[in-house]
């Protein structure tokens, strides 16, 4: 039944399972659609948001699953491949299930980690759609983000180049904005360093405003985090024109809408509302929605795909990005709160790499063969590497759903290992599952999807780490404190400074708080593994997101543009000219 | 039948013309084709190139029509339109008709010129998916060409940053690129002048190589060009791997390949190959495939568009950009000659206020008003801008294609001027038509299409204006007299010393001419108007397109980077959150 995955590389798995995938037709039928609900593109359907929703509204909704991860190795920990796994699993239980993943970045997927399709046998088909821009929700949000930048820099000369008088005939009133205090920057679905910093407009003055400026990667976009939240087409509308563009120079914010722009970002980004349908390797439904990046960007399925997930499935699973002190945290507090959600279990994927990692083993670095630490048994690494995971699963704990542990297997993973942490994890008063659905699919997730099920008859206790009343310095404060375990925050002063504005100006009251920190790391600082004491988290900066309505403290030296590396997948992808196939993808 | 043009707005006409658009069922049926040669992206199918020609390979082709124009104002004379209201125009006689068009460019999209949809009863629909990006094949082109850049700076810094031992242990050999050479920019596809000339690289070693670079407008990326030459996908992937990116410090070129980046490029662009279903406000079939600005890029509908409508339809109407002087010109020379394609007749579009504008009249500007030269009867000025007319026309008879004039209706035009017209083009030897689409759709371009009809019976003597083996600067000095009127050709010393060194090296003895130079003037300089005489061409520079196969000399001072006026189209362009519909397009 399943693929040998020890032998055929992902993008031949993808191959072979994709000749069985459902069609459009056959879909509407598996999950009693109407017709016209699905709109096709290519073998990849969207869903129709609006038609869908309006059908279903009365329908109760499924079980809601999560899926974390404990601190990952920066190769990842299967988070997505576990999200899959367990799909299968319940599929396989006679369940009828579906669930959300996000739209790989062009940055990893042609970098060093590869494209985000899972892998083995519970990988997401078709893979080179999935991998390649899919229907185009991240080109949509990278058109509609850069049309504003152009609207920035246009406006920025020609009220360099006119008077009052002259800008009046055109039905323009000077912005006046400040070179020095731009919000926003150019985006780019890459990991392009090279446009971290740049300098623009050189040359003539009908060559553009010349100033500093930047791109970061696309898909964290303050638009990619609107799409995320956004409840449907009248809320995404109305958040695209409350972004902060720039400020004018005495400091009043300039946005979006005031340059105009926002109606027609709007029309760039209106297929984006609507998820796609990809498929699991054993065919069931996954909705492809919003994007990664959890540690500088909300990295979350969207609320729009799990409010349609819930209606359409009894078991709707989602993901958030990286593990559970930075995707999980905004999960719980950011968008379970702004989509009105109420998840019933938590999966929190644990690695016995990564558990061996934070117990103290060797540094894993990316496209370097794995030292013998991690390929032969050390009960030692992993048993102290377990605090890590039982931080993780506190974490959950707090918000009141219902945790499972999942160790994600691999061929060298020993018995002895795999008891000992069902051992510890039990000890802690959480339920532990063994999974082989990277080797086995659907009947190596039996373990898992028993657990879960189990888990969703408990009733969730599902609340918030704080109130929306509560001030920004605070929230900060206790997130670093209860989530992170930090002894405390130290603010920047001009972090502070602005920290200080954003409390006493009601207009940010009910903004959430969305953290930027390295997901490698429960600390701000990558280096530091396992669980990390006696240390403060800096905030260096704070970002506005007026549309997403998100106020973002910056943790440390964190960069919103990663970086290429020096043996990029690139290499290794090509097409098949006869067929049209492409091959190389992982 | 037809709506009323002069009452309603482009986007309105637009929305009642889809209500009965063909599904892609009926598509499938009316053309006869097999259901798996289309593939469906929402209302716009992509046709399968591959299945399709290959079914189709021994059938006769159709008869093949060019549609060009008279030097243009900076509004553009409705050659869309007129390519729109012909195949309409065709349809009314009985006849199995289709066409080619190029998709629009987000730049002047958002900016003053608005949609490339044509207008009136003679337009492209689905509208906003034509305009907003259809399915994607501009993004493609944007994230493999970008894909390039992000290849070439992170090696640059990879290779500042490593020996040639460590990169050695990458499997990497120093490339030792130039940044002082470097031929490529990045594109987006907006006119982003402040994006022109740009640093790149600020802050640390990790920060990506410090360096000068630029963008240009996405659909004047070399992709593009190698899309709208390319035969089918292994000559794709092929001339993928062949553009020059940069030089090395001792002048070698830097290739794509040796950046290990052409595969992936490809990946990217796999579905460019299959050209998007469209259609006629009437309900026409109309392929749209590549892309605009015949000044600075190709500017052709491709030659793979065009193979299959010559297999699909008796008459199949294709479009180059702008005047005859550059898109005919290209076509003739540089598409037509790659693709083996013999065209029957080529219709050159003129409006009465263009003509006007030749004799004399006033400066049209964007966004104002016109003056009353070009809104009353002015026969003066209508004779003596036939000069523009009759010079254009006399390019199209050295080609050997049969020419029909198209004056391209308006409201404000006198019987008087279009029978002044009719005179001095049949005068001239040629068939001459004027045409109501915009106004009555096909009912009013069936004087168009008789006159094509019968035009059709006549042999085309195609032959291109110089064989390949003619030296570059032989060619430049041909195409500068014969088509622009020039005395002659003055070379920027540098660009002189290119041009003996490509003439020199065989490799580039194959490759062809691709002018770039202002498309509102038969000159270099856009405001010498009429036919200019008594001046000479300018050649600043020649770029190298190693992949599509082009040395494209630079005259004047064009930019491939065009502005974003101070009355963008943007400002007014937003979507209907109940229904979802994008409002505002033109």
């Amino acid at each position: 039944m399943a693929w040998d995955a020890t032998k055929l590389k992902d993008w031949q798995i993808a191959e072979e399972a994709e000749k069985n995938m459902p069609t459009v037709e056959e879909l509407v039928e598996k999950l009693n659609l109407e017709k016209d609900e699905l709109i096709p593109y290519g073998r990849t359907p969207k869903v129709d948001f609006l038609k869908m929703m309006e059908r279903l509204k009365d329908k109760p909704d499924g079980k809601y699953i999560e899926v974390t991860a404990i601190t990952p190795t920066p190769l990842g920990e299967g988070k997505t491949t576990t999200t899959l796994g367990l799909i299968e699993g319940l599929a396989k239980r006679g369940q009828n299930v579906g669930g959300a993943v996000r739209q790989p970045s062009g940055g990893p997927t042609m970098n060093i980690k590869g494209t985000a399709a899972g892998g083995g046998n519970a990988l997401l088909i078709p893979m080179t759609e999935f991998s390649l821009g899919l229907t185009g929700d991240i080109n949509d949000i990278m058109n509609a983000h850069n049309l504003c930048m152009v609207a920035l820099n246009a406006r920025m000369q020609h009220e360099a180049n006119y008077t009052d008088e002259e800008l009046a005939k055109r039905g323009l009133k000077r912005l006046d904005i400040d070179p020095k205090n731009v919000e926003m920057g150019w985006v780019i679905d890459y990991a392009a360093q090279g446009l971290r910093n740049i300098i623009i407009g050189i040359g003539g003055k009908k060559d553009g405003f010349q100033m500093q400026s930047k791109f970061g990667i696309a898909v964290g976009s303050e638009l990619m985090a609107i799409l995320a939240v956004a409840k449907d087409l009248p809320d995404l509308r109305e958040r695209i024109g409350k972004i902060i563009v720039a400020y004018s120079k005495t400091g009043q914010p300039v946005t979006t809408r005031d340059l105009e722009v926002d109606g027609a970002m709007t029309a760039w980004m209106r297929n984006t509302i609507n998820p796609t349908i990809c498929y699991s390797a054993e065919g069931q439904p996954v909705m492809v929605h919003a994007g990664p990046f959890a540690n500088i960007a909300i990295g979350q399925s969207s609320v729009i795909a799990d409010r349609l997930g819930l209606k359409m499935f009894d078991y709707h699973v989602t993901e958030s990005g990286f593990a559970a002190d930075i995707g999980f945290e905004k999960f719980w507090n950011v968008k379970a709160r702004l989509g009105g959600l109420k998840p019933n279990v938590s999966v929190l994927v644990a690695t016995i790499r990564a558990l061996k990692m934070h117990g103290g083993g060797p540094q894993v670095v990316p496209g370097r063969p794995l030292p013998e630490e991690y390929t032969k048994e050390n009960l030692e690494l992993v048993e102290k590497g377990c605090a890590n995971l039982l931080h993780h699963l506190n974490i959950i704990k707090k918000s009141g759903i219902v945790p499972v542990v999942c160790v994600n297997g691999f061929y060298t993973d020993t018995e002895a290992e795999i008891n000992l942490i069902k051992k510890i994890v039990r000890e802690a008063g959480a339920r532990c599952a063994h999974s082989d659905h990277w080797l086995n699919g659907g009947d190596g997730a039996l373990e898992l999807a028993d657990a879960v099920m189990d888990a969703c008859k408990e009733e969730s206790q599902f609340k918030c780490l704080y109130p929306l009343e509560m001030p920004l310095r605070e929230r900060v404060e206790l997130i670093a404190k209860e989530v992170y375990g930090a002894d405390g925050v130290d603010w920047a002063p001009e972090a502070e400074a602005k920290a200080k504005r954003f409390e006493s100006d009601p207009y940010y009251a009910d903004f959430s708080t969305m953290m930027v920190k390295t997901h490698l790391s429960l600390s701000h600082d990558p280096t530091l593994k396992g669980v990390p004491k006696g240390w403060r988290l800096p905030i260096r900066d704070v970002l506005v997101y007026g549309g997403a309505k998100f106020l973002c403290p910056m943790a440390g030296a964190i960069s919103l543009m990663p970086g290429t590396g020096s043996d990029p997948a690139y290499r290794r992808i090509d097409v098949d000219t006869k067929t049209g196939k492409v091959m190389g993808l992982f």
